[in-house]
């Protein structure tokens, strides 16, 4: 499989602002923050990242793979849990070092592992013991230990 | 000034996804992703990043704060744009290495230094020639010329 990307270092700060050529700006590490939210309400649901290998499988599957920090591998999101994420559009930010990436949540709707619709399911609360954390009333769509085991 | 987060090494995994303990996780840079969304539109407006002292005069003064990395140093947004950022919520994700700034934008109305509403304002079209950027027809509120100079 080709990388189609163009190497954001031959692209001057404007050419890369405001041009039309896709140059993702992968970090040291190669990777590039994946902001997901889901087509039609906007909600964020997820964080992660991607490499240029996750970046052109979605782009080329309209299924969106990440790269796992945490397992150090490719990650075609809901392989195991049946969460698949059909890709609607994806977006480059101005410096082009974050993707949004627009999806329609298939399976039983929950793009956190937690089961819950949304990764962001706390608020930070002000009280007069400092902040905290409560619940902000996201749905929980699945049991993980219905899904994962445990 | 306090930064009154607790360390997320102290608590377990499950403290860390289930609790009420406010325990980022700032990375080896000290940093941890905002993703910064519109109240109400739930619009992705822009991703940046904020160390403890960020996160926390944002939690305290209700004005958004981030760590400019460009810059090296705090950046209270729309210092010199005026594009100040009211804080309306803010969220931890699952495994708190994230935070979702829910705002008002007020100034003219743009998070970009381009001017535009969102710095997310190009979006990927597959061609024969392989992916290219397009404009994903965002507002542009204003010419950075008249703000910035230039």
């Amino acid at each position: 499989m080709s990388t189609p990307f163009i190497d954001p270092t031959t692209l001057s700060p404007h050419e890369r602002e405001h041009g039309s050529q896709l140059a993702p700006r992968f970090d040291s590490h190669g990777l590039i923050t994946a902001i997901t939210i889901e087509a039609g309400s906007n909600q964020v649901l997820m964080v992660a990242h991607m490499n240029a290998q996750a970046l052109a499988l979605t782009l080329e599957t309209g299924q969106v793979h990440y790269w796992s920090r945490s397992r150090g591998k490719l990650w075609k999101k809901g392989e195991s849990s049946g969460e698949i994420q059909h890709l609607v559009e994806l977006r480059l930010d101005c410096d082009q070092d974050a993707v949004l990436v627009v999806v329609e949540q298939t399976g039983r709707g929950a793009a956190c592992h937690t089961g819950k619709k949304s990764c962001f399911y706390r608020k930070v609360e002000m009280g007069p013991a400092g902040p905290h954390l409560v619940d902000a009333g996201v749905e929980q769509v699945f049991d993980p230990k219905d899904v994962y085991g445990g």
